[in-house]
C-alpha cells in the first residue's frame, strides 16, 4: 500500500474510533507499519480531525524520517507504540482509552492478568478459543507516558500469547498483522470488557449455568 | 429479487448491524434465501466492509454454488443457517453477536429457556402477545461453531413459536420470512434482552406493579 | 408547510427516532396535524425506511382520507394519537417504545403518576420548572393497542398539566403544538427517564444534595 | 477567523454535541469569541438544526451587538457565558447538559468539589496531571438560568485551577482558549464523569488496586 493510502487510513480509522469512543479528547492513537516505514498519528489534537499531512513518519528504530509541519507534536506513546513493532513484528498499533477497558483494569488485583474465559467474542482474539483461560497483562500508569515503556516492554516478553497490553486507570495498546487485524482486536477486547464491567455491575457469573464441556467429542450430527 | 440486489442488501444490512453491535470484530453474519439459492456473507473479515462480489451462494442442501476469490472462507455458522433454511423454511437467518443477547443468556439457568412476558416489543416478535409467557430455547456452546449444528436443529424442533435460538455466552441464530423481517425479529429480541438485563442489574422486576389483565374484556370506549 | 413536506418530514423524523431507539423493531410512530389534515406513519413496518408516499391522511375525526397501496395498514395507535389532538389541540404525537421511558414505568406503583422534580431538563417540557414536582400520568398496558384508548383519554383529561401519556411496559405517548415541539417534549421525557432509571440502579438519590432554594429570592448580582 | 467561520462552526458543533447528548430538548449551547465580539447560540431552538444566521453577536461587555431575526431569543445562558470569557479570557465556553456529569453532581456533598484523581483521561484537562486531586465546583441550581451568575462568578475566582463549574442536576459551563480547545476538555470531563458514575453504580473504587507511584523516579529504560 502506498503511503498515502495509509496516511488515508490512519485518518479514517482515528474517526471510526472517535465514534466508539476510543479516542476523544485528543487521547488515544494509532501507528501503522509499511515494511521498514512506520505512519503515526500527531499528539494533543482530536484525531476524528487530522489529515494525511499532519502524520508522522518513523523508521524501523523509531527515529522520525518525515513530520508534518512545526504545529504537530510526535505523540508521547512512540516507544511504546514501537515496542509492538519491535518485539512482535506488527503490522500496526492502536492505543486506545475505552472506558470499558479502563474499567476493567479497575477490577485486576496488582501482579495479576485479566482473565477471559467461555465467552465466544474470544475466539476473535489472535489464538484464542472458547475454553482458554487467557490471560492479558495489566501494568500499573506512569504520570508520564513514555515511562510506561520500560514495564510495557517488559510485560509484552512476559505474555507471549497475548496481543495486547492493558494500563491501570489508563486504556490499552492492542496490535494485530495490520491495520484492520489491529482494528478487529481492539473490537474483541473492548466487547470482552464492556461484558465483563456490565456483568460485574449486575453481579452475573456467566460461568456458573455453563454446562458445556471443552473436551467433550463434538456432538455427532445425524 | 435479482441475485445482484440480494448481494447488496446482505452488505447494507451487515453496515447497520456493525452499528448496531451485531457483527463486530469479524463475529456475526447473515444468511438470505431467494427460491433455491441462499446468499450468506463469509466468514472471518470485518462484516462492515463486505463487498457484494464477496458472497457466498449455497443450494438448498448447503452446497457451494459460487464463491468469492480465493481469500474468503465459508463461514463455519452455515450448517447452522442452513437448519433454519431447511427446517423452517425461513427467507433470511441472522446471527448476532448481541452483548445484551449474550448477558440475558447468562441468567437462564442450564436445560430452562428464557422467558418473556408482559413487554409490549414482544409483539414484534411473530404470533407472540403482551400476556404470553414467550419461551426461547438457550443451548450450550461448543469449542467450535460448527460443532452447535445437532443441538440447534433439536431445539429448533422442540420450539414450534420461537422463532430464534440462543446461545449461551456466544449470541443468537434468529430469523424471519425475509431480510426485513428476520432483521425487525432481530431488533425485538435485542431490546427485550436489554430490557431483561437492565431490570436485571437494577433489581427491577417489571411484573410488580402490571396491573393490567388478559381476560378482561377490553375497556368499552364512549 | 404543504403535505408533500408533511410526508417528507414524517420519514426524515422517523429516521431519526430509530437512531434514539423509539422505533425499532416496527414499534412506535408520529402524526402530524396540519390544520384538519393529519398525516399518520403506517403500521408494522420499518418505520426508518418509510417513504412519503406510505403515509396515511386522516381527518379530523379521524376518518381515513387517503391511504397508500394495498400493503401498508393504518396503525392501531390512530385512536390515540387521535386522543391527544382531540382533547389538547396538539400539532403533533410521538409514540415511542423508548427503553428508558418503559423502565422507568416499571418504578412507578399502580394508580400513582410520574413523578418528576429538581431535574433541569424538566424545564424543557412546556410550563415545567425546575422545583415542581411534575406530574405524568402512567396506565397500565392491554393485550390490544387500541383498547388503550378509553385509559389513555382519561389520563389526558385528568393530568392536564401533562404533555403525555405513559403506557407500563410498552412505552409512552407525547405530543406538541407542533413536530419539533413534540420531538423536543419526547427529547426532554426521554432523558428524565433515563436519569431516574440510572440513579434507581445506582442507589442515588438526587435530592438529598441538593441545597438550592424555590422561594428564595434571585442571588443578588454585583 | 471570519465572523461567517465561527457561525457556521457553532452549527457545525452543537450537530456534534447533539449526537453526544450534550444539548438535546433545545438544552444547552455553546458561545465562541473572537477577539471582541462574541458569537453565541441562541435559545430555546433544536440546537441541532439551527443555521448560521440564528448566531448572535455580543460586544465584549456582553451587549447584543447583531441579533438574527424575531423569533430567536438570546440565551439566558448569556451572563454565564459571559463570566467565563471576562473571568478568564476564554476562548470558547460549552453549556453542556450530559446525563453523565449531571449524575456525577448527584455524588457531591454540598459545599463539596468534584474531585478527580488516578484516571489518565484528566491529563486532557489543561494543566492537570494523573496524580493530582483536581477540584472542580459544584454550585447549586436555581430556578432561572441567569440567576446563576453570582455563585458561578465566584465559583470561577475561588477554583482558579478549574476550567469547568458544574450545576447540581444541570449540567455544566466548560471552557478553553478556543472552541476546538473547549471541545476536548468537554470531552474529557464527560467521559471522567462517566468512569465517576459508572464506578459508583458498580461499587468500583478505581484506586485500590492502583500501585502507581507519583514521586518514584521514572523507570529505567534499558
Amino acid at each position: 500500500m502506498s503511503g498515502a493510502l495509509i496516511r488515508e487510513q490512519i485518518c479514517t480509522m482515528c474517526r471510526d474510533f472517535y465514534k466508539l469512543g476510543w479516542v476523544s479528547g485528543t487521547g488515544g492513537g494509532i501507528a501503522i507499519r509499511d515494511g521498514e516505514t512506520i505512519y503515526m498519528a500527531p499528539s494533543g489534537v482530536e484525531k476524528e480531525k487530522i489529515e494525511p499531512a499532519d502524520i508522522f513518519e518513523l523508521d524501523a528504530e523509531g527515529g522520525v524520517c518525515s513530520r508534518p509541519d512545526g504545529k504537530f507534536k510526535l505523540t508521547a506513546c512512540a516507544p511504546l507504540f514501537m515496542a509492538a513493532f519491535k518485539q512482535r513484528n506488527a503490522g500496526a498499533v492502536i492505543h486506545s482509552h475505552s472506558l470499558d477497558v479502563v474499567l476493567a483494569t479497575t477490577l485486576v488485583p496488582p501482579g495479576e492478568p485479566l482473565i477471559l474465559t467461555r465467552l465466544e467474542m474470544m475466539k476473535g482474539l489472535s489464538g484464542v478459543g472458547y475454553f482458554d483461560s487467557h490471560q492479558l497483562p495489566v501494568i500499573d500508569n506512569t504520570a508520564l507516558e513514555h515511562e510506561l515503556e520500560d514495564r510495557l516492554s517488559r510485560a509484552i516478553d512476559a505474555f507471549a500469547d497475548a496481543t495486547a497490553v492493558l494500563v491501570r486507570n489508563h486504556g490499552v495498546y492492542i496490535w494485530g498483522r495490520d491495520a484492520s487485524h489491529a482494528k478487529t482486536q481492539a473490537e474483541c477486547l473492548d466487547y470482552l470488557c464492556r461484558a465483563k464491567v456490565r456483568m460485574h455491575a449486575a453481579g452475573i457469573d456467566h460461568t456458573a449455568f455453563d454446562r458445556s464441556e471443552p473436551d467433550a467429542p463434538p456432538v455427532a450430527t445425524p
